[in-house]
């Protein structure tokens, strides 16, 4: 089911129990030399709309908030920030409308690596004054870790920026918007964690060209294979999630 | 051009004096018994899309903002809202990440009323900082006044909420989403404006179900000529202000 | 009565359900080199006063609140301003107090055009906690453009800055205030509206001298006459508004 | 020179390293049985007149913000107030109007006791940005204390609230405002100093009345005498530190 | 009874009614030539720990909050600081946390001049939410303002800034600290308080050397006689405060 | 070095390029039935201290934030926290503090969980402004992880609350303050990540008594042994950190 495509009515006789609202976020951010700023914001959209075809009549999906909190993209130019803190108050107050509205089972779906931080974050704001409700956030790469991690050939297994994974799955998802030609090898990028210490530099530093890892090993075959894992991992934790008595979270 | 589909290089080669960005913004709330709670974001991403169709060389066009100001719905249910002065600093947000990235041209295109004072007040807090820029906003149907009105049969000649235009207008561009069983003469709405007087009232004060004026005159038909008029009406005057020199604004 | 004039006992005793108490807001910015900064504020209190006179039994006028929303000003200087969103909050708090005490009617009485867009928004914000309160808000130009247009001569029939309405008004209430050898045609200055759409542009880019309109036009006689005007229309229209019954706004 | 009766031409020509604008600022709130809640303001506001007359080729007077942090009243009743908090962003606001606009020195000149800390606060954050300029801000009754002192016949010497000074000389500015049957021993108040120790209650735990001292010991005599040294005292210190070369504040 | 060394049960079985939690305050700043920058900390730490200990049944005490509000000591460098107004607002969050959990007597005991004013304001703030506990707030000079007077040689017989009396305090509780060779007579100091008037300047402004008063008089022995006669007369005050029935705060 | 035991003039001639500024964060909050509240302070306290032992001629040593974002322990009581993202602008504060007086490196040395999300954000809100500076973050235990799972013998093998781990180490450093006869098995606690999504529950929800894992299980020697290599590690790795050209991080 699909929020905006729903009247009040209909929406007014979900049941506040058991349905699972799902809000996807992304982000719309440079994303090197040969992909659309609007890579994270296409891939968690599919992903989610095609979660919810599998999961129909236990969820409930929003559209999806396309900003991010991108300011260490900035430096790249191309991209639409919220500040930070700002960030976690647009998520809380988007949550308060469905909690205020009687939802119990709210999940925030995340296609963007610098949301991280502030979604978890809005959470624990938004849990002070909704201590009973299910308040759930993930990327889909932390649930799918290792779907993803099987299908990836470069050294580096976990979703990166504009990298093997997110081109491919573009490759897959909209091949028209990948620019083949600027691909290239981006395994130079610096890591933010060094040694368990966060180093906190923003992709100016980290990145020679604002991508990572090794997006001339991406394939649209590639990212169909991942496409299809991640969606059916995702699918499978979001209905056993969702379907765990709230009674388990007094 | 589409922002979300376009490289930071493409994005970066454009000319900063003479291109115009285009942020739509909508909202996600109750539309009565008969529409979906998407219902501006609907119409006001297909009236840019159409639009920017028109003007590609001069326009670039960002993803739709669904969420709005919608707190004086929150009572009906199904609505999503930031709290106004909030979402004040979100658009401001959004704006900034553009301005400081050098473009001088930036509209805001409205398709909520409760979001026009908000998108106003931004656009005044970002001139402050950048009084040489050409800052913009606009609800469609302020720019398309006479040519809605000139397809309206209700006495109400303007859009309103859930109404004859909007029930027109998404029984063109979405028929499958108008419970149309529902649809009713909802012409018994107080107005927020009498005698001069501006009354606050939120929707649950001002509606008997949440809606405005005549969806029992819509039609299909009658959404199609209007959308037609409008898109045409937007291009016009779009086109017109993204060519007047910026040193017009000092 | 005066609501400053009065003890906190007597303020006790008043009606909660029937009093309405006026709050004007006006600004002190510079109004050209013909007018004082502080017009609106003359004009705005002048007005309110003599509306007291005629209302008494019905209404408590709060002493004017003499800042503004202004920032568009302050190029040209002699401005004094609250940050937009802070004025917001400002006019929030004001009314709260009045609110937590009880009063159910509250109307916010403006002088300044750029109060109109902040003045709506404090009441939008207020609402959600007041729902049923009787929250009002008007210029005293929009409750008597009729009144107003019908004494003026320019092509401009309308309340501008520092132009034939304002000057007029001044001359007819502190005539020692206005510069009369300054006075010149400002009939050049660009609209923030221009085919449906709002130009955010200060009064820096859309006057020549900080003045509009045709103040050339202005004289004593006619303030008198358009001060008399708008306080018979102003004082009708709140009588009718005070007097409708509260369950009016469930 | 009051700054709301000049033009912006006028204002634009005075010297901003030898002009000091002042900025009375006072409370409409509860003053007991038998004073007006406007008691602060007027005799705030009679005070500043009064030295602008005396200095009138040094000064440059604002108009009073009546508005006070007066949370501390609330219960009460019949009381206006910001919270303290935004209170101090109120008073910088205004007075970064005038720094911006490039005077060099600016006192706020205070009537209301709960406003000492905020305006102390605001000018801290100020000095921060505005290291250059002279920042200054005083109650009447710190700069006249042994005047005020001189004239007191209760135990109590210093300006308490709806006391034996404040009735005195509202007895003397505004007689019909006092409600003199209403008058008695208040002497039964506690301070909210105690063996060094701020004790915060609010006026609702600390009088029995919402007052204090002896206004039963009041007269329009007395207010008369107090007035006038006040008003001597306050325009020798403030023609002092006006005359002040700035560069004692590098 | 030091909170940090408690369980959670143990202070679960405290009464609410009779227990008095101290927090002190103090700061990390610069302390001119020849003491440390936590002179205000290691003070105030001191005192509070031997008051703790004569009072354990009645007191419970806080770790140091070492952080002040410092800014007017930037322009020297070797400051730590929060800004004056969120100061406040940590001030309240701590108080908060324990005013929530129960606690009916709270008592902030500051040790460093430039946290008076946000300390007032921060228990103002809460009482507005808290209005029938015991909201406490001294510096340790302000209660013991004649003892410490007594000790003093220098003209100036308060607490100024890495004066007379903290380096005699700091010689007595750390004098490996006390940079003796650097000592001086800084009694040029300018005060912030001219003939009732506040003059906002930082301590660039207001000192040669960022310290005030006679230092070179400070000695061990001094600094032992006046802590000692610090400690009694905290203790004593405490002790009568927090026996004091709670029913004297309705 | 000890920021807090040197004087303005000393930190002044330290080398901004080369020395490293470390802020240890902990929290005072409940930690179960069997250890103090202080539990975080003191352990990451004695970490701090002795690393900048090792280090002496590198590190500048702050004195312990012992304030945490500890929210989430508030049902359970005895805990002091601040809002989170309030906590965010404290840490940001303190930075700014530091590197506004030119200090290049500056580590955050965190000693409790709440903490990292903020801490994190903290850091992406500095770099911001101060992209040329070396802004680094930690919790002890993700810097000696494997050391720390070499000493541990129950399942959980890493720092968790009130733990095997914490209970050792305050057993080690402040025996006197852990109550021996509460201790018990609390391996019953929820995690809160499942299936790689965050389930944002606080600690009375995750945990029966308010601690996690093995305490039981818990010694002195063990706490010896560990605290001796996260001190070796800690000090290895941020010798290491320290040691690198700034222009790394352009």
């Amino acid at each position: 089911m699909k929020y905006a495509e729903m009247t009040a009515v209909e929406l007014k006789n979900l049941s506040r129990e058991e349905t699972l609202i799902v809000l996807p976020i992304a982000a719309v951010e440079q994303h090197g030399p040969h992909m659309p700023t609007g890579t994270d914001e296409i891939i968690c959209t599919a992903v989610a709309e095609k979660v919810e075809e599998c999961l129909q009549e236990k969820l409930v999906l929003l559209p999806t908030l396309w900003l991010g909190a991108s300011q260490h993209h900035l430096r790249w130019g191309a991209t639409l920030t919220s500040r930070v803190e700002n960030y976690e108050t647009l998520l809380c107050e988007i949550c308060e409308s469905l909690l205020n509205d009687g939802f119990r089972r709210v999940m925030i779906l995340n296609g963007h690596g610098g949301n991280i931080a502030p979604m978890q974050i809005s959470l624990r704001r938004l849990q002070v004054d909704f201590p009973n409700c299910q308040l759930l956030a993930a990327s889909y790469w932390s649930i799918a870790e290792a779907e993803i991690a099987s299908v990836m050939d470069g050294d580096c297994k976990t979703v990166g920026h504009a990298c093997e994974a997110e081109t491919s799955l573009i490759m897959h998802l909209r091949p028209e918007l990948v620019r083949t030609t600027k691909i290239d090898n981006f395994d130079d990028y610096a890591s933010d964690l060094v040694d368990g210490v966060y180093i906190c530099r923003d992709m100016f530093q980290r990145t020679s060209a604002g991508a990572t890892g090794r997006p001339d090993l991406a394939s649209a075959e590639k990212g169909a294979k991942m496409f299809s894992l991640i969606v059916k991992r995702v699918s499978a934790v979001i209905r056993k999630l969702s379907g765990e008595p709230l009674s388990n979270y007094p």
